[in-house]
């Protein structure tokens, strides 16, 4: 399968843009250029949606500072979709690759996007067409399974680590005015990103006090006392929620202040729609406990913030995309590319191939290990794990010994 | 007045913090170590509240490398506050201010604490007590006058530009799902952070599409026209919008959702407290157009985001602070270090001495000239401005040629 112009390529981004997807594109398309056998390397048009309506972007055509600049560019150059694809949809994709010589398809996505590639793979097989399909992970919500993490996410969990330790030390310096800081993450049914807030904390006392995570079931009671004894310690309490966390009857919290009845195509509720669940609990602080709230909600800013990315996330991410394309060459098919934790200190990673099927629609959820047995707060576990796809440990933060000088009206 | 230990130092960080404040203090700190006549240097825990509760903080203690670290810490590290001070609070200041044999008197902060500043100034020359006092200029609103810009605006507009840029390639590349996004920036009366989104955008296409500022009353039925109008025309509406927008009546928009009638002890009305006008818009955007919109509102995340701060801003910061130790060395009193542009290519300022009084309770707004006739984007005038105080333009971003091929089930 190394003979020249075998067939072309064709690649696509999926679903929520992250800081890093185009850095596996640039992988995808720095290892593809150097094999023949591609006789034309081609971009789908927003994803999926461009397989359908048959728009394509002629990669060859690109210039070289085009592809340099790629991996340090944000977001989903390509265009990206959420498109529920029915059945017929799967036999004109494949009509539209027969009639346009595509043998070799890349899809970089989440687990929506992994079944798409699967089913494109077993209908292609079923249909006796030859149809090379390789499936590049990436999210910031860290959900797959059969990959230590998924690119994308070490790049959101860095924002939000830094960005939960910067705007703490604001609520610390204001805490004589304000009581409450509420931040609130991505993460439709997972808690990963929220829990990255915690990569940045050093001590007891230092943001966040308390983190809301999906795989714990939300109580308002619990939630108000949990509030009041920081409070009472600190004078001040930094929360960190995660946009899907539910109650016990599975309802998203908050989802009532505004309309509940609006899904997208794969039946999820739309958070988004809502004032979000941080608004509504800053709302409740200060109704139930009288304390000054302010809600943050940076959303699409933390997922594709491009000049504070995680490097080993980039480097994972390029890697992914360039070894999806050696795979195919290597005449693999019906695969993710996943990563490999080989060490922690130092910290290195490799990759392995896993069968579509193993990926598609499975949801990776956070092990009760990295959550406290109160159900508030991440352990220093999760933080061994997560800290080597941040870089490591934030730059040191200046702290003051504070020696205080507390006397009345007497001299220094 | 260069003789040995005339007195103590005594310094306040106050109002909102910024990512640079803290290279303020360094400035300060750096400079005074030098003069032997500072027989103490003290800080002010929380503002001046520290000073009405006598709480200090012995600077003279902290370790080289803790100093050293300062320019690279957000948020006020010596804690701040906004204190309304009544009339007998200026005497007990003065008077603690006697008994601790405080002679300098360095205030960091925004335009209500240059009045604190002026009238401690001017109370203390009444009472015949020797205070030199000098205010030092901070906030991210840029609403200061008689100063070029303020340190922390750079660094916050920074932060925003990237945001908006990389954001708004997330929107375009979500484009066949999502219709608006909706970004709020801090601003309680001005628009200059709101105004700072167009830094990173290269053409009409790109995001922001359109920004609404105070300075221009805001009118609904105008901005779902032009709503309507961008998204007929690309598809996607990327809008930017000030906390601070008021309708003909002068009402904030958005703020009868939740509550009106909650003000801080200024008297300024806490738009933080309702669900924001971003959420507010961005339902009317629904539920008027139909159009799916989402809101995005990092709030402190933006004034304080550590990693991604501008240089220059970084370096005015410390500049203003140093210089304000070397102008009570010469003698000088009553006083803010206020910032002069002095060429835009290469960019380079200066500092000059301004009379407390003439910076005290006043408010820079955008000037026309900045703003488009329709007033909903943002001059080229203000870009010119603008980008030297952001370190200039924001790294280049890959853009495809995008050779479309879009052809119906034939061969490429």
């Amino acid at each position: 399968m190394t003979t020249q112009g075998m067939g072309n390529l064709v690649i696509g981004q999926s679903g929520g843009p992250t800081a890093v997807i185009n850095a596996s594109l640039a992988g995808v398309l720095q290892e593809a250029n150097k094999h023949p056998m591609f006789s034309g390397i081609y971009g789908l048009v927003h994803g999926i949606e461009g397989a359908l309506k048959e728009e394509f972007i002629d990669l060859k055509q690109e210039t070289k500072e085009t592809l340099d600049r790629l991996s340090t560019t944000a977001s989903s150059i390509l265009g990206s979709c959420r498109h529920k694809l029915s059945e017929g949809d799967y036999e004109r994709i494949l009509e539209v690759f027969k009639a346009h010589g595509v043998h070799y398809f890349i899809y970089i996505g989440g687990n929506d996007s992994m079944d798409t590639c699967h089913k494109i793979s077993e209908l292609s097989a079923a249909m006796d067409y030859e149809l090379h399909v390789a499936g590049v992970p990436k999210t910031i919500d860290n959900d797959l399974v059969h990959t230590d993490h998924t690119p994308g996410y070490g790049s959101a969990a860095k924002f939000i680590a830094h960005a939960t330790r910067d705007s703490g030390l604001d609520l610390e310096a204001m805490a004589t005015f304000d009581d409450v800081t509420i931040l609130e993450t991505m993460g439709r049914n997972t808690g990963w990103l929220a829990a990255s807030s915690v990569l940045g904390k050093d001590s007891e006392d230092q943001a966040p006090h308390l983190i809301y995570v999906p795989e714990v079931t939300f109580n308002e009671d619990r939630f108000l006392t949990s509030i009041s004894h920081v409070h009472a310690r600190l004078g001040r309490v930094y929360v960190v929620v995660c946009e899907g966390i539910k109650d016990e009857a599975g309802r998203f919290i908050g989802e009532h202040i505004v309309k509940p009845d609006h899904k997208d195509q794969f039946g999820h509720t739309l958070v988004a729609l809502t004032a979000g669940v941080a608004f509504y609990l800053s709302n409740l602080v200060r109704e139930k406990l009288g304390l000054q709230s302010r809600f943050l909600r940076p959303a699409l800013v933390g997922r594709t913030f491009g000049p504070y990315v995680s490097e080993i996330d980039r480097k994972e991410a390029f890697d992914v995309g360039r070894t999806a394309v050696i795979n195919l060459v290597a005449d693999e098919t019906n695969f993710m590319v996943s990563l490999e934790r080989l060490s922690d200190r130092p910290y290195s990673f490799g990759t392995r191939k896993v069968p579509l099927l193993e990926v598609a629609n499975k949801e990776k959820l956070l092990p009760s290990e990295f959550i406290n047995p109160s159900g508030n707060m991440i352990t220093e576990a999760f933080k061994d794990y997560a800290l080597p796809l941040i870089d490591g440990l934030l730059p040191p933060i200046a702290q003051l010994k504070g020696i205080r000088v507390r006397k009345k009206l007497s001299s220094f």
